[in-house]
């Protein structure tokens, strides 16, 4: 792990906080899982003491094994009197609680601000922040904190990326093969004497991200038609496809970490506003990818992305807040663990929304009428190195799966 | 859905709060999950007026078709002033925090107790929640709510079980397969002409779920010998298999909600102490199937397991509290939206302990030891209904896979 933690200590200093917390329901949790690496491990936490190694909590014995693979040190059941508070019947807030008061104990913080991070059971934490608060802490929020410390990826990081988006672009090419080899019939499509459904596309995805290893925890957008147009729709696996109108396929797998990568098809002729909606969100990609340099601000290319669909004559979120018709989001966003980090795209943006080596990105152009019923999203999936960007998911872009 | 929301308006009168509020990242959040059903929902909550409706509240407009096929009534983004707020530049929690005053506003709750559950970043929901508490809400614990509520499965997710526990029972046989088909060379098993490691089991486990379409949020557990023997490893995938050694499978996916079944295999001659920790294993958990009965305590089903195994001559964690070695875990636990939730098997638990029709649980009696290098463990998922238990994972027990 070659974690920048100086940074981390800066910004306790700034804010004036002795240690940052870090609380999780297992190791996969996004905040935890940059410190502690491919371990499984359930309930556990975090103290990083400014200036400081940070110390890994655990809940039970059990799970001594995993936690020492992480090379982190270890605030054992034991010392933390675990079986004590359990014995003692305390609610699960409380628990929490005075589990950390005495984690926070044996790292030597003592009461006065900390910065809290992590995720949880929403009463339960509220619960255990109390208590904190009760013996002396003030709780800052962290998850920004941790946020920015996984803005930059380790290369491990971005190896587990580059694996995911090989899988993702297997999947997408699956689904490609599938619709190429697909026959019109009475206005639908077939495929091995049956209706080809979303379903159908979907097993095939599921089945190709895991054979990569991957799975997908937030599903995926598998979306023709009319649910194409609506971006977060998910499409229905029932739903027959038909040839002439566009099928957005979005795949957001995880490995080790978050891959992201979205194609549009049509099978057979293209509708003339789809065909042109498509050559200028291919146009407005093309332009991403160019302007995706470290020391540009995310949201300079949401501005030229808007300015070049506005110039197609579409709404843009620029243009028309709100719109929900032509382009309605934004540009992209980072990817990590979790699927929607840093680098920002937003307007409002700090330090978190200038591109820098070390980031991975998404860069995702898209136009949708929900009345025409179309939607075309292309999205690739970029790392930026010292020698500039790359893309991860270099896939055909064509509509048309058989020029795949 | 057939979820009893009168139960939750008298847990919620009882507990002094005039509303229960849910907070989540996305609609399977396992405390919004049994509201909302199977839809795609990113950051979004729920406000449930005790004696009223429950209404859905979320974040973008991108997300109305989602939201209306809840078939609840909605806060929707505009309603909620997101824009505004994020217009204001607010940090995260401030933002949770006053879009969910404005959603209870909207909802007809005054400030008052509130109960407070779903699952969040901690230090968003700290800032949230006091912002909350600013505004003169004080906020109970609420996670417990939801556990109980989704103590009693509604047909469908039990239906939602059998199918998850369908594809895990296939993974299970396909792992016996590789297991059988397996030829034992100077000590090791080969397969196809390779060494025989975990990583292939885990290859082949991934693909037969993701044909059933299910997914491993927790990942799975494919322990050999020593590994199995800790019974929260999980393996590692470089691990050549040998014959003689116990082989813990414990696979957990979900897809509408999750299944859990664990069986241990043995290649070639089984050593004497683990054919007798198979056999005290075997009997326990026949034992337990017995007792499972609708009015029994969890706890009970534990003390009657350890009685059994300690009789057969192991340390137990009521004879030897903390003990390592012999039976060291629960009998089981409930399963539904998360892997582990109510009914309880805890000495602790009040009524959340007590088997009832509709519940979904496990029974899963292991013996381990650690310094000898093997694990045993057998785990049926079994489903409460009125007319009586009935195991969802009827697969067979034998160590030997060539037997299944």
């Amino acid at each position: 792990m070659t974690r920048d933690l100086a940074a981390l200590d800066r910004d306790l200093a700034e804010m004036g906080c002795s240690a940052l917390v870090v609380v999780a329901g297992s190791s996969r949790d996004p905040d935890l899982a940059p410190f502690v690496g491919s371990v499984h491990l359930g309930g556990s936490f975090l103290v990083a003491p400014r200036g400081c190694e940070p110390s890994l909590g655990f809940f039970t014995p059990m799970e001594r094994e995993e936690a020492a693979r992480t090379g982190l040190g270890l605030l054992e059941p034991a010392a933390l009197e675990v079986g004590k508070r359990i014995e003692e019947g305390l609610s699960a807030g409380d628990f929490v609680g005075a589990v950390l008061a005495r984690g926070l104990e044996l790292a030597g913080v003592a009461p006065g601000r900390i910065a809290l991070a992590g995720h949880g059971a929403a009463g339960v934490l509220w619960a255990a922040g109390s208590r904190l608060a009760g013996r002396g802490f003030t709780l800052v929020p962290g998850n920004d904190l941790t946020l920015l410390l996984r803005k930059t990826k380790t290369s491990a990081e971005i190896a587990a990326a580059r694996a995911a988006a090989e899988g993702t672009a297997a999947a997408l090419r699956a689904v490609a093969r599938l619709l190429a080899a697909a026959a019109v019939r009475d206005g639908e499509l077939w495929l091995e004497g049956e209706r080809l459904k979303v379903g159908r596309l979907r097993a095939e995805v599921g089945q190709t991200l895991a054979v990569h290893g991957l799975e997908q925890p937030q599903g995926n957008i598998l979306a023709p038609g009319r649910d194409g147009a609506v971006p977060h729709s998910t499409g229905d696996d029932g739903r027959v496809l038909r040839p002439g109108e566009s099928l957005v396929a979005d795949l957001f797998p995880r490995g080790g970490i978050f891959a992201d990568c979205t194609r549009t098809f049509c099978v057979g002729e293209t509708p003339e506003p789809l065909a042109r909606a498509y050559a200028a969100v291919l146009d407005a990609l093309a332009a991403a990818h160019r302007e995706a340099v470290a020391g540009a601000r995310g949201f300079a290319l949401q501005e030229a992305a808007c300015a070049r669909l506005g110039g197609a004559g579409y709404p843009t979120p620029l243009s028309h807040p709100g719109t929900e018709i032509g382009y309605v989001h934004g540009l992209g966003h980072g990817v990590g663990h979790e699927l929607h980090e840093h680098p920002s795209f937003r307007k409002q943006a700090g330090r978190e929304g200038v591109l820098a080596p070390g980031d991975l990105f998404t860069l995702e152009p898209g136009l949708y009428d929900p009345e025409a019923g179309w939607g075309v999203r292309l999205e690739d999936l970029v790392a930026l190195g010292e020698d500039g960007p790359q893309s991860l998911t270099p896939l055909p872009y064509d509509l048309d799966p058989r020029a795949w």
